[in-house]
């Protein structure tokens, strides 16, 4: 009894605020794999990689990170598995694997995510592959417990795989993912629009077997899913898009593009940040070294360079000096076009660079979407079997669901320093009278 | 000091799971209002009426009464003033006159409330204007702060009373009473969809004083009204239309039907409950005696009763022994009808009486409507203020809101025992095949 | 798949506000006795039945059932099973009669539990005995499903039966009841105090198969068994032993000490309650009749009895004109005495009848107690396994524990009503001075 | 209307996880100094340092920053102002001064707060001060409010100024500082431990004017505030004081011990860093540079130094491979060491230097204390307020406290690598043994 508390103990155990104690066995194997996984670092690293962007400059709460919901999606795909496995047993054979592939899905993640992913033009995805592939310690657990696991893995983050219920549950319209990151975020915001009923939802699922095994939902999850893409719509208007946050990515972006320009003349650059953002080739032991805290460690000895842009930018980056953002009443483009190029004569006239000061972002998310076959990318139906047992897509049979499908979200929102907003308010609302006549 | 620990304390505080400690300020003359109303019998009546009627047959912790709602949402109401006062700060004047309505709104409910409504055909805002008119301790307490007040908050509760943003704040589609009972319902079911973000509503709404003084959601608050409608569009899906709800009840009517038709023969009935049974005259002090104990100390009684009938039903209530709710995938009243019709006779083939023991149940809440001019009770719109500062009515900015204007959500229930449930399913099964050639 | 959904449905769900979905499996045995025991009359009834007796009148969220409770004690004790048999897989054979206990164990309350107890001197425990081991339908399920059930849970509830374990987890001072009690009540009333890790503490215990197989806890939970012992004790001193509780309980048994004193003469008393007051013997039929509500019946008709000491005391209590209680700052029975004595005399002078106007109620809950084998009720111990493999009490290795064991909580408290509070309050501080000096 | 909206907005909103919105008027002068304090480039900074240094390791969701605590404890300060104002009108003369000491409390933190204010032998509130008289945006803010504001504040962090009633709200057993930890970690970790009645204590504080206008608790209160001091015990023994945190503070240590030792031989270090680490004098400047992300940037750097020790330290921190901690069963100084030395010897047969990978750690918080003035650092008392009206130290009427009071805690831990456990554990045995004997 006494020499067994000291031995490795056979759980281990994170523990989060979402989940609250996520227990793992080493005497399982799949667990035990997990736990691997999780001590590696690459793994580790997503400690240093903020889930949430810059949002926190919005919704001061939103400070985790990507290491965190990497791991509360592996929870949730396990809890998932077990539902399923009740109608489904043979989903147990997969067990490893799905949490393997759930538990690194973000394993590609570059600094602040998102924004360097757009201005930079790459995939996370890709790195996630290149990662999982490559000469990692994440590549050497996995092929040490299957060979083939590192391929598997890679083809699933690729939707190339079958059975289609793993791309399902890890890369889909209704995915582990998604749960976790609304549910999380909702609590580290301390908003209410991201909750919904997960566990209504989960013990809703099933396998069907007549339909390539897809997962679909039962009649008694219906209300929990529309509630889930309502939750979704919701965060999307309120946290992500906030307008507080559109105008904190355009500043990190205009940060890089200056950076970019400048090259080795900044007056510090490290070696592989360096590589990065001058596009050349990267290798992944490069790659591992980027994150959010070098790349504001980088930022922060830009607030004291020699180049006047750069310092400024860094500097209203740290001390959040945001700009402002104002959503154009237009989807019209050729309006956008002519708003952005007053605004930039206007920012111009103040003495600064307005390629730098000004900025169109858009916006507009579809909370969900039937398959598209011709969309760029064509998003998987979410299925619903009926209480008479058809299956069917959601937005058939859900007049809420249909109207998220219909409705067209895009919006642009322009950019510009807090110094010009008189002006520009009157630029716009002055168009807007011309436009009307 | 010593002393004043000892006298009557100056605060009272009603210690409430939603809202927290909701604090009264004897020393202020609206509060003290609230205090001496809450104090009246009439209103202590409320503890014993179920918020919910019969949902905790579903929902186990749906055991909460109308008087903690009551009192939340006159503690909403309170913190609406305060924030709409921060721009239009003669609401003060108004504020004990709305705190008073919001407090008695429900004042005139009924054992289990809506269920005996319908059955018995009386409105329970006809018997709280009858209470607050009537010769009771709150039209006391009422006309000796204001002898105005019980003919104005009359009024109120009849929507005939101006300044609008009163009966918008009270009885309209965005206001207090819905804004406590999704929270509470969600709270005490345990549900996430009832959730909504309370605060953000309130602190965007604001008086138009170009409109009537209606009241009106500024643009920073619309998701969170979206998603509030969203709520209580799930709530209704989820909990107040939960099937086996529905049956219990159906289950309810039929005994008060039963026993209406047996009248005074029952083993047992008190005088207000004959009287109320049997549609005779009751005055105000009749109506007080009758709660949800009332009712159900008669059910207990009747469930020994010599009629068979009254004896089954009410033993059923009792016991949770409830008829079985299957929802019918028709729209067309003659496919209702005749499938209610071929229900009663195999209900009569098992000896069951088919009048008690069939019967059809209709759901359909359109969570959100404009208003139409024509319609059997038009609702109120909900007002919004664009960020170029127009007010225009929700649904037509919001696509999502425009989709639960349009949906149509009408759907009868067949309800029946379980005893017959197999050849019930069959027949609906049969029909339904007929139908579709 | 079509006809499946029409089957009884093979899982039941009892959706609870603190343990989210609680599902049972029709198809494992133990499961299914547990759906069986809910079903019967005797189970339901105690949905009649509140909680926390008059707790509403302070806490007014306080409006749950015991019948929730109950069935939250069953899902903590099958979560606590599912940890035990990790290590003690065993325990598994005894699942069907843990759960059955844990289930059954307050069915022998009656109206308004303890306060009812008291005053008419039976237990609750002997009527849940006469209750499982009587004709009704409790008993009919249990030896249905094994002939010795009734025998064996009525022998755990009166800690005459071992293994060990089982009574530790449904009657000591670490079970399951105790869990749930302080998680529920926390949630209703809105108050953080009752909150503790229950899961931290269910993961830590464990079987010390060296020691008569009693439940120990492991060093990991050893915080969280303090912090819970902690979070009773704040419950007791803040919700249970609120003033105004205290003063409702003593109305409460006045009521039922007049009705006694009148018998048949009052206004109205049915057979099964005039039986339990006067005393005669009852069966279990009778008994099952009572409940909070034919109580609660009963003292509204007495409200207008001819009576004028029983029409005061249920008006009161009707409409929460509920005494007042000042705790006396004195352990010295003479010294109560002589308050009492002198309270009665102030209370004569009023007119009111001090026999039912004028009352004593002590409190005093010693949070955690070790076992004392010369206490009237001695407790069993809570056991630590510290993390160098030893067993011990608790109190010897906590000195905040210790400090719960050695302190005197026994507290006086005097009930009077408000008319008199100004002369009452006086009287006691100069008695205090006259004990001062 | 229409122009209003695009104004600088009149209302500041903080959106928090704890404290949902913290709403601040830039009509109002106090918040609006809030406002500036919180735009200044000293407070942005507090984003980059983590509230919980490095706990994120054993529970993953501590990943919040100082910022957020800072703001939610002047938002708690600003709500008891409220309730203090109550009773003390005056207090409101203060609030700006108040609110501003709240606010910047935690200024002068350094990277990974306590871990590196050890080791490096500095005091954050000296650099509070620093900071807040130096050249800085705070200074400039402060001073444009009121000249004497800095001193004001820089003498309340220092404990040297009254009105006592402000140095106890923030800088004290009870004040608003512990408030927001104990729950913001509660809910950052999860854990139910740190949870307590905060609006119930805030509401029945006080100001004493007969007693040098020190804060007192009602008697109301006083539960709450014993339930709050053992959440604050427990939050110690669970979070604060985790084993693996243990080992993740030393680790940390023992990184900076070796870069020190090699200066500027390492690989890389900037400027300030440099200094600070060498311990040359710092500018305020130079210590604003230092944050939790230079720290880690420079961690980063070293897991490829050519010093080995350095390079292992690095490496381990970065990829969490802890050291272990085990708590030794003995207070004695003289077996400690004794242990330390075996250690020393074990570990550097292995190999490793055992000044870097053996230490003790020693814990021991006292959760409460009294004043005792011959104390190192004498603790201000938590008074009370009771029923009848006296004023006395909490410990004296509270058995519960008196035991904290009186209780023992300190602890000595061990810190090794986890290659050596069994070595160590076997000889900890052993020493064991022998000391029985």
């Amino acid at each position: 009894m006494q020499m067994q508390s000291r031995m490795t103990p056979r759980k281990r155990s994170y523990l989060d605020p979402i989940h609250h104690d996520i227990v793992l066995d080493r005497h399982d194997p799949s667990d035990r794999l997990i736990i691997d996984l999780i001590d590696t670092p690459e793994f580790q690293r997503l400690r240093r990689i903020h889930q949430l962007g810059v949002s926190n400059f919005t919704y001061q709460g939103a400070e985790g990170s990507r290491f965190t919901h990497s791991v509360g999606v592996m929870y949730i795909a396990s809890q998932l598995i077990q539902f399923l496995a009740d109608r489904s047993p043979e989903i147990l054979e997969n067990r490893a694997l799905i949490l393997a592939t759930a538990l690194l899905h973000d394993i590609g993640h570059g600094p602040y995510s998102h924004v360097t992913e757009k201005i930079l033009g790459y995939d996370h995805e890709d790195w996630s592959c290149r990662i999982i592939l490559g000469d990692t310690g994440v590549n050497k657990v996995l092929s040490e417990f299957d060979p083939e696991f590192p391929h598997w893995i890679a083809g699933i983050l690729r939707k190339e795989r079958t059975p289609k219920y793993i791309t399902n549950m890890v890369s889909s319209q209704l995915d582990c993912d998604r749960f976790d990151y609304l549910l999380r975020d909702s609590y580290l915001t301390g908003t209410a629009y991201g909750l919904f009923a997960l566990h209504r939802i989960l013990s809703s699922l099933e396998i069907d077997h007549d339909n390539d095994r897809i997962i679909v939902a039962g009649e008694k999850g219906q209300t929990a899913v529309e509630d889930y893409l309502f939750a979704r719509y919701s965060m999307y208007q309120q946290v992500y898009y906030h307008r507080k946050n559109l105008a904190a990515r355009a500043l990190l972006s205009r940060i890089i593009k200056r950076a970019r320009l400048l090259k080795d003349a900044v007056c510090f650059i490290d070696e592989p940040t360096s590589k990065w953002l001058s596009g050349q080739h990267l290798e992944v032991e490069d790659f591992l070294f980027l994150d959010d805290q070098q790349m504001t460690y980088h930022i922060k000895r830009w607030a004291t360079d020699s180049d006047e842009i750069l310092r400024d930018l860094a500097s209203r980056f740290l001390n959040r000096k945001l700009f402002n953002a104002t959503k154009l009443p237009w989807m019209n483009i050729q309006d956008v076009d002519s708003i952005k190029a007053k605004a930039k004569s206007m920012v111009a006239a103040t003495g600064l660079d307005p390629d730098y000061y000004v900025a169109i972002e858009t916006t507009g998310l579809r909370p969900y979407d039937y398959y598209r076959p011709n969309a760029k990318s064509p998003q998987t139906n979410i299925m619903v079997r009926t209480d008479r047992g058809e299956i069917v897509e959601l937005s058939s049979i859900s007049p809420t669901i249909e109207a998220l499908v219909r409705g067209s979200f895009d919006t642009y929102w322009l950019i510009y320093p807090s110094e010009v907003r008189d002006q520009i308010n009157e630029m716009i609302d002055s168009h807007l009278k011309s436009a009307v006549r």
